[in-house]
């Protein structure tokens, strides 16, 4: 949940706040990473890096799925490190070609779930027509890993006249998303936990080629996309507010949430918006055309739900800001702690 | 170290084995992973995957290190996730470009060896002129991980007259090693189990951009390069010899070793032929070429104690024979167990 911001601890070992996607997360890459690795591309944090060749458009993405348990309702780490890897090259505007498939084995490991987590990955990349290129296999000792951990890394092509980017990001733009949010995180809890109350809930796992394809042509005024996993909407509402200097409003009223999520959500003290989403988008669209674009990515089987959101205004510039129900507003913050580990 | 074919016992679970690079590594890849993903591409088992996107030429690689200790003579955790993707990219006559780096940290490793290993593997970036351009951070209980996992992937490009792969040896090729063979592997063995007799020896860990780039011209008859790490040159030579069912034929007092290495491995019964290397080439060159691709890669400082070490012969087709030096002969055959687990 977000924290006071002097509220810190000057940690000297990583803690699994670091991976939560928040803002240790963030303070680690930009205070570590990004001191030793100076190209833009990677500055720019985006879920895609953009490189060209010969004039020829490409993006490259890496993710490494250590999500626990392996298998949950709706899908498992292979469809994951499908769906994940696919989702953030959409993002950028690119179509996905290729993936790599990389596994780290603890000694021990069922090769009958290897088996099955295997196939997943390879009927999820059938269906939306990506190919498994290339991989790596390695086995760590008993008690040196957790199972199997997953990196995919994948390859697509960005069209010509194509930018989608936060960069472009305008005052006025409308904000969407693709559908209910927190389905996956509240998903994997239930399933960790044994809770009862969210049963029915599946993940929303899923490669959205089709819905984003839909909306590419530039006509249209999608101006960013972007993927809300681990650290959900909320996350990437601030951290697009405090990089791009602009405010952000979105309505509670108007945020699709599934009653089991909401009532999970009230229930364990958690906020929907910081909840993990793993086949959603969210999406800016220039002022005017967020109706068109609401429509086509409504004709989606993975977009039925999509509603507006938002906006970007020019009040409160750094800050995203959530206007409640009861009509009170608060700001969305990046979170300081620990959500739930192990989401992806 | 190689045993009887018939004698691997059919396992249902994970082992070290698995991970060797060896016999299991290949049973394993070809009975679980070949049968889920069917693309030509991976299922030539290259270092790196060949692919075009409109005219251009791109390979992309991946591999995940697992290495212990993270720290070694020679080089770190760090430097071998980019000098190993570099290398890989290398072997299919790439000009590398660009790595992704995905990170996976136990909770409690320490932010200062994060540090350097990042600060290492931004060095060897910025000697080759590889940039990273994307990334990922994930975080991993306490005991569900061993302080870091790295992988990178890797993306480069081929230039459009260039076909280095073991598709095109032919019958009567050179085989050239770059340099002596087993300084990583025993160099680590002996940092790991604080031997003595190799406290001088360094791992080779080195990216081999300029020696390979020396010898790609295509007049110069260098038809397939390999990179033998996990396994060792001998692993290659057996894998070569069965996948392309032609005779491969080395002499031992042609290999080189050094005495550290060799003695090592005469201490603890180990076959140098199966350690692994991080800085060496094993390179495959057409009939009467030999000399002069010697010749070049002796002039690079990573190459001057290059070797013609044997031939491909019409006798033994699918069979890898090392001629010892007392004039007998022996068969090298894919190890089965395990040589030395997490070695990269």
């Amino acid at each position: 949940m977000p924290d006071s911001k002097n509220n810190v601890p000057k940690v000297k070992r990583v803690t699994m706040a670091h991976g939560s996607g928040g803002r240790l997360s963030r303070e680690l890459i930009q205070d570590l990473v990004l001191k030793h690795f100076g190209h833009p591309t990677l500055h720019r944090l985006e879920d895609s890096a953009l490189f060209e060749v010969d004039g020829v458009r490409l993006a490259f993405t890496t993710d490494s799925y250590v999500i626990q348990p392996l298998f949950f309702p709706g899908g498992d780490i292979g469809k994951l490190a499908v769906t994940g890897t696919v989702n953030d090259l959409l993002c950028v505007g690119a179509r996905p070609l290729y993936l790599s498939l990389a596994l780290i084995l603890e000694e021990g490991f069922s090769l009958d779930k290897l088996e099955r987590i295997l196939d997943s990955a390879s009927r999820e990349a059938g269906e939306v027509g990506v190919e498994v290129i290339c991989g790596d296999t390695k086995v760590v000792q008993k008690g040196k890993g957790d199972g199997i951990f997953v990196n995919t890394s994948g390859v697509g092509v960005v069209p010509a006249d194509l930018d989608i980017s936060p960069r472009r990001i305008e005052m006025g733009d409308a904000i969407l998303v693709s559908g209910p949010i927190g389905d996956h995180g509240i998903s994997i809890l239930s399933q960790r936990e044994s809770f009862g109350f969210a049963s029915q809930l599946r993940s929303d796992c899923a490669s959205l080629v089709s819905l984003v394809q839909g909306v590419l042509d530039p006509s249209l005024g999608v101006r960013c996309m972007r993927d809300p996993t681990r650290g959900g909407v909320g996350t990437i509402l601030a951290e697009i507010a405090l990089d791009r200097q602009m405010g952000i409003q979105v309505d509670e009223e108007q945020i699709p949430v599934r009653d089991e999520v909401r009532g999970a959500c009230e229930l364990l003290g958690l906020d929907f918006l910081y909840i993990a989403n793993e086949g959603k988008m969210v999406l800016f669209v220039a002022k005017g055309r967020e109706q068109e674009v609401l429509s086509i990515l409504r004709k989606d089987p993975l977009g039925r739900e999509s509603t507006i959101i938002g906006q970007v205004v020019a009040e409160h510039p750094g800050m995203a800001v959530l206007r409640t129900k009861i009509g009170g507003s608060r700001i969305i913050d990046l979170p300081t702690g620990e959500l739930l580990p192990r989401i992806c």
